[in-house]
């Protein structure tokens, strides 16, 4: 992954999921929180396990995909582990990332499993999303030995986000449904597919300009970069919400809703989904 | 920022702030645990929505003055980022400062749509906060280099309150309303407040008499000066809640409040809000 | 409280704090789950209350007792803190130990405030507790620079114990009543105060046989030796609760239960004392 | 410790715990999930109780054992603690090691206490888990001193392992029964025993290749290589899980299930115990 394109691509592939999400949680909480016709609800709940699914299915086929090319690609270690005759690892930097991507295949299969049969208790997916985002972040963590400062420093901003993903995806085990939680982890992936894109153009400058990757200042001025860039990521959710909600709003305006009985408060009911899925 | 003034600002701002809060927080918990008639109750909830809406104003436009005095009072950087002449960086120090004004803008911005507005889940303006709190702390954090040692320190010491109110605002997340988490995140932010007075005077005294920044019985001391610090934040929080307290049971004592036909648990009723607000 | 008996003394009372909490824990929870007859559990929440509202009027005097020997015994600062004729602070060892014994006061008018009047909620006391915890644990982090490495790690072992303290009755706010987190609690402050008994004769060994305090086999032999006194005081809290129970067994039997409409599940009303405080 | 078999000793016996609870956990969800005939429920309910006796005795027993082990085998300290002629610690390395199965002790015994009796909350027996575990990482964590790089790095990688099964443990305190937990402890276990193998063919391969303790590429590779092992961690548990139900699946088809009058939400009856133990 040593290349622009070697940042570029898992981030595209971070943002590309990122804004997935955002617009798929947001829709469904502004469709639970409608609550039109129990018709439309049960539409909905298949609906919605069969997006599951897909999103399972795309990014275990992506993972296998990746660990492929990490594998095969020009210069990849094409599966050999130990060079005997000169004694050294082949290319552990893509067995590294092969091995992230691993863990996104097990996610992947998980999300599938889960949605497709009835063995596995719901929360298991985000268990298994923990897992991947933590190994992603644990296989970073000793990746960094006896890199230039500056380099070293791009990596450890990567690590909160990717953390911090972990962190909330296994609090959802225990919140599932709860919107926050669901924009937070899809603000903090947000982050991280931009953020390896600036990696690449920090790292690897298509100018000729080259970073002076030892000065104090250049970090400093990273730094505050990210602050942008989660702000941003802030912003782009919110706006993507936002219109997901409006499009709703009016497109159910035209339908009009069933009588209820009994309408429970409304926070409660908006926060999770257990009683949807 | 490198001035007593530049210092004082903001502590004062967050003083003010924190006293705001801790009256709120005490004018709310007393009035639901008093349970007045209903009408003044719905009274009560116009009210509050009516101030959490001038609050978020408030934050907002000090915010917006805040990014434009860092960037175009003297000595400012006037949005330009990069000296292409002279090949370096732009005043980062004023640069870092605007970033946290910007997320204390994104919050009061967030608290103002989630109390106008039916779109967002009430709990955003919390995690908002918690997510402005940490912005600040973190960059606060990559400020530090090349310091004196008593420099660092007093900012280190900071970071307890940054990091404490961040970590007591996502609690919020979760906990919304409950009463001994509110005071809490105000005390921190008193504390932050009266600390950031106390490294204006540390670092810029008034006096002729300098501090040395390299003793290390200096850095020994004003560690217990913190822990005083915290130690008066607890009071005056506590006198405040005392007082609100008193003034509203004189007050409610003339009306007489209505019959209920179910009276909860005490401590249950007390410590949300879900069902007032 | 460098000497044996400064380090005695508080080991002393944090030993009869917590074998007093252990039987205060057992005989709650004991009482609670045997549910003898309605009358009998108004008399046992009387009860509570005045034993509440003892030990925090206890902790309270010994905090301020412990604060004015700190300031005014022989080599005290006598309220004094800088020295203008030497420009150096005065003692500052005793206005750090006075600054924790001032936080474990806050913490026992807190405790005598909650169940003397109805002002406060009613976890605020444990939220005190946390605090008193974590600032004492605060100082002893900054109170270790330039001690020999044995010095340094029996402090710092001590520190797992309170910050551990801290943590616990930190969750005792959201879990009132739990007993689990109140036995674990008393578990660690037994530990803390066997460890300053320990750090007394390590530091100021009452034989001539003086300890290495840079060798490393005795670092080694300290933290074992730090899990038997773990082990110790499990052991103990084991044992004191066993006696309680039995004893509360015993004396209920001759006393027949009332009937009761309603059984709820064992776990649940025996874990909580909301309902009955 | 120091040899291949001190590391696979204590390796397999983990991993054996880790299958049985595997198969026990995923027996007991799989089984509640299916809410056969009430006379069946009961049935398990002592058989559980049963299992749990048992569970709790051999880890008593083993622990034993392996305290006995480790101070009467060849070369052991044989109960004595200080060498008074040559003025040195006896074999603090056995001590250490008779500490861990001291906890781990006291946690079997606590498991038989909470099954047999009905003295101490259901709680308690993951609590002196989590304490076991805890213990456990805390003698490692201090045991690293003056050895090479990769020996301190193949250790410090087990603490992930056994410091994550103490904090999952703790959060059995309060979610007992949640399936997902349960499985993640087992997952946690199973990979700190594997790795205890691969520590024990690490340091002192059976073969004449030694490894290069401080060659830079081995650490990458042994970091790699964890996070297989927690793969495969992963895949045994599954394919442990889905066995089990798939085995209770065809045995039950047979059994004609009772009416129930009220079915509750699916997911909530199967991630909680607590009605059914």
């Amino acid at each position: 992954m040593g290349s622009f394109q070697g940042h570029a691509l898992p981030g595209s592939f971070f943002l590309i999921v990122a804004q997935w999400w955002a617009v798929k949680y947001s829709l469904w909480y502004a469709t639970r929180r409608k609550k039109s016709a129990s018709a439309g609800r049960l539409a909905t709940r298949t609906t919605q396990r069969c997006l599951e699914v897909i999103e399972g299915a795309a990014i275990l086929s992506f993972s296998i995909i990746g660990m492929l090319a990490e594998q095969f690609a020009a210069g990849g270690p094409k599966l050999r582990l130990y060079d005997y005759t000169e004694h050294h690892w082949e290319q552990l930097n893509n067995w590294q990332h092969a091995t992230m991507y691993l863990f996104f295949a097990l996610s992947g299969a998980t999300t599938l499993t889960v949605h497709t049969t009835e063995f596995a208790p719901l929360a298991l997916d985000r268990l298994l999303l923990a897992i991947a985002f933590f190994a992603e972040g644990f296989l970073f963590l000793y990746h960094l030995y006896g890199r230039d400062m500056l380099d070293v420093h791009v990596h450890q901003l990567l690590l909160y986000a990717i953390f911090g993903g972990a962190l909330i995806s296994f609090m959802e085990v225990f919140h599932r449904g709860n919107i926050l939680l669901e924009l937070l982890r899809t603000t903090l992936c947000l982050l991280q597919g931009s953020w390896f894109w600036q990696i690449g153009f920090v790292l690897y400058p298509p100018s000729e300009v080259k970073w002076d990757l030892q000065d104090h200042s250049n970090k400093m001025f990273i730094t505050v970069c990210y602050c942008w860039h989660l702000a941003c990521a802030l912003v782009t959710v919110a706006v993507l919400y936002c219109t997901v909600c409006c499009v709703i709003r009016t497109k159910l305006k035209r339908i009009p809703p069933m009588e209820m009985g009994l309408l429970k408060p409304r926070e409660r009911e908006g926060e999770s989904e257990d009683e949807v899925l």
